[in-house]
């Protein structure tokens, strides 16, 4: 797999075949359409891959503390060569390409089931309230690091995934974070 | 320039050459290229002008009010289709594109100019520590849109607009931004 992560590397998604692919990794390519279908769906296979090692939900005893766990686990990530090479090709792609698109909100729904965890049990605290939406919650703390990377162009330290962190605590325990009345399933 | 937004739009930034937008413009390509040197040149100048309107800094009597005023603005302007159309080649293109990188980061100093005018006005009220970063700031207030629309996929409003305000007022006032010890200029 990171002879396929070099392949986009260099040659950037809309430069990467099916073709050279097969070439780097010594295959047919018949055998590549089989398993993946298209470079898609390899690049898909690769950031599922390096994002979806086991995040354990953190369990500190405090609300900030969980969440500063869930924020230093993704600047982590964030910061690994390798993941962050797929994260830009993947951010890049999904502006334009849905299963990009689909691929990172598959990524922010895994994060939120964490989350989701981590808002119940300061609920049960008494930190947070009670109708805190855990989805807008693990948005608001992943915003601040995803906004360096990908609009202002700023680079990211562990600094910045303390002060997501605080900054969503904080904004939680004053309750910005209300689950919206929706629509009763059909 | 709307015929070009849609070329881009339709064939995407790598698909689009000086060919293609001289025959839609009518123009010879030589006069295209003297003009703007290539298709990186034009993009951003696309975006800058449609980032460049001037954004007046809000003065309305609180920071939370002139930080609801500069997140509505931004949120406006992405919610305009052309605007959206041009940002969204440009995020996609700056991972790995440095001229596309570099209007971004111009895009966010313009911001960050207006900002420094507002946070300097909420010192100056005591709303907020003497330190803040005011960078720091715009970037937070800014964060939460940037990141649904780019990363988490999920649609914006104004009231993202709002909260984005409400949560980085918030922060502010507890001085979760200040602005870091730097070295000495040389």
């Amino acid at each position: 797999m990171g002879a396929l992560v070099e392949e986009l590397s260099e040659h950037g998604y809309s430069g990467t075949s099916m073709e050279r692919i097969a070439t780097r990794a010594g295959v047919a390519k018949t055998t590549l359409y089989r398993r993946w279908g298209g470079v898609d769906q390899i690049v898909v296979e690769l950031f599922t891959d390096a994002t979806a090692t086991a995040i354990p939900v953190p369990d500190t005893g405090s609300f900030e503390g969980d969440l500063r766990e869930l924020t230093r686990s993704a600047v982590g990530l964030l910061l690994d060569p390798l993941a962050r090479a797929i994260f830009d090709i993947v951010v890049g792609e999904a502006v334009h390409n849905p299963v990009a698109r689909t691929a990172l909100t598959q990524f922010f729904d895994r994060r939120v089931r964490g989350g989701a965890i981590v808002v119940e049990r300061a609920v049960q605290r008494g930190e947070v309230p009670a109708d805190t939406d855990p989805a807008e919650v693990i948005r608001q703390a992943g915003a601040p690091y995803f906004a360096r990377i990908y609009v202002t162009g700023d680079p990211i330290s562990l600094q910045d995934a303390d002060r997501a962190a605080s900054v969503t605590a904080l904004a939680a325990r004053e309750g910005l974070f209300p689950l919206q009345a929706t629509s009763p399933a059909g």
